[in-house]
């Protein structure tokens, strides 16, 4: 129901033996070379494992920063501030800004690729919308490729924007080193997403648009939320920073919050477990992705055809019947 | 995050050689016989292969219609008026109210099984609110199931209801051989829901609490949108049907809609067509909840495990290592 141009930006890489130039392209910094994988990862590309199997060696260092709130917060501007400051510490910036819609809102919500124009000259940031509509795996199986193609690109921070609030941002979110989520005042929108899960992935809070009214109110509350929280002596307690992010104001709190919260990690051992329970994620979505798939292709033969049609007969069960598919699938 | 009371209306069949008893005593009309089975779907129990593969024989003939819409529109005064009249005609019904809420929001909605206490005493009407959370393969696994279990137990005509509009319940819908959606004047919402992909779906729309300002600009709307959809010589126009189910008006016209639309669907050969889809979509979605589960039982051993400590060392890619636990997948 969406429109895309789907000419624009497609990968001209179409046999396996270009990638490992795309790839090393890439290294060299080529952004252009950085779009193309990252649409090949977006697209569900056949070539994708080659280009996973390319980046392999030269990822698992960088830092993973999710950003998410409700619309309006000002995650744009939060960003826009914080890829400013990264790069005055000298970290070369990557930024991923994921819509999660669904099939049906569909719709380009992110998909405003000038918003961050101050960085458009700087080489050391990449700056990326990405969608993952149609891809078997979702998000969860995209946007850790994205990253590694930031990563295999030299990045050593990559901040995951992703809109709104629900399952598919909790999912984004839950692909980060550190997870930011951004409140304004008076949002009861955001009050609601805290209590609706994101308290428990939540490792820094933002409370932006600081100076306006209700401010207080809003930190009140998610301080009185955290305080509710149950959490064991060794567990990190998530950080309230306050900014105003359309001045600037307060995003060195939130590089400090980032920071501290990434040496509590490493200290803690809980960075590499995060990075082996995310790797698992992946994998597991990857191969559920890839079953998916085999079992879509039974579609267009005749196997499962056949199948329904005994079981809407009431012949078989369906519980059979899928073990019959199954077992069409261990052979194929 | 949600609490459950988990000792209640918990089946106690233990054993396959349960059963047959079971399904036996549920379809001589026993309602407790079939509030257990319904709950051993909603739990996604072990034996549901053998219930399944009981009831398999008496299956096939009910007509399932699904009905939707936004929350306040009307939909249990509604399907009680609904279940009165098809009463009338003779019919054996039964309900489902499906919740398909996120992991996130939780709670039962649609948990007040006492709402339609007018049939609480007719024998020839079943029921039951149905959950689905944490089920493999979710909606689409789970209420094709239950329709099963209520058309084993002798109902000709079952009504799957759900809350709300999103690709949920746009699933559950699509399980229906006729999908009534409602509207009620002045929710934008609804209107927004039709244009979510909604529109696609529906057979019959019904313009509830058509007594109230707005009804006409509601009905125009949805006239104007069925209009413009695009369809074929031979495909189905939605019909729309005013009503204010909480005076039972207009509730024959409903019917008379769906035998409408019963008769287009014998007579084009689609419900034939719908039936097979519908089974195919079934026994998909029960041979993934089957593959999630192995690769989930993968977890607890170690080879997943010592694949992602390996992804997350950059040593192995994802997808060679989502490769090699399918292999293991397969030989296990």
């Amino acid at each position: 129901m969406t429109e895309r141009s789907e000419g624009i930006g497609r990968p001209t890489v179409r046999r396996s033996r270009d990638v490992p130039l795309l790839v090393g392209r890439a290294r060299e910094g080529d952004a252009r070379a950085v779009a193309r994988l990252i649409t090949l990862v977006e697209s569900g590309d056949p070539l994708l494992p080659q280009v996973a199997a390319a980046l392999a060696p030269h990822t698992g260092q960088a830092q993973v920063i999710g950003l998410t709130g409700a619309p309006g917060v000002g995650k744009s501007t939060t960003t826009n501030e914080l890829v400013r400051a990264l790069r005055a510490q000298g970290h070369r910036v990557g930024v991923l800004a994921v819509d999660p819609s669904s099939p049906f809102t569909g719709g380009a919500i992110l998909g405003d690729r000038v918003r961050m124009q101050d960085h458009a000259t700087d080489p050391g940031v990449y700056i990326r919308s990405m969608s993952s509509r149609g891809h078997l795996g979702g998000l969860a199986a995209t946007t850790p490729q994205a990253v590694r193609v930031l990563e295999g690109a030299g990045c050593d921070v990559v901040l995951v924007e992703t809109v709104g609030v629900g399952q598919a941002e909790v999912e984004v979110a839950s692909l980060a080193d550190t997870t930011l989520v951004l409140l304004a005042p008076g949002m009861g929108d955001a009050i609601q997403a805290v209590k609706a899960g994101i308290l428990e992935i939540a490792d820094v809070f933002v409370v932006n648009k600081a100076d306006r009214d209700g401010a207080d109110a809003t930190h009140r509350d998610i301080q009185g939320m955290i305080a509710l929280g149950e959490r064991g002596p060794g567990e990190w307690r998530p950080q309230v920073v306050r900014a105003v992010a359309s001045r600037a104001e307060g995003i060195d709190d939130i590089v400090a919050a980032l920071e501290k919260h990434r040496n509590w990690l490493v200290e803690h051992g809980e960075l590499r477990r995060r990075r082996e329970a995310r790797a698992a994620a992946e994998v597991e979505a990857i191969a559920l992705g890839t079953l998916r798939a085999r079992i879509g292709s039974l579609r267009s033969g005749t196997t499962l055809g056949a199948l329904a049609a005994r079981v809407a007969d009431g012949a078989v069960d369906p519980y059979a019947a899928a073990e019959e598919l199954l077992i069409g699938l261990e052979r194929g």
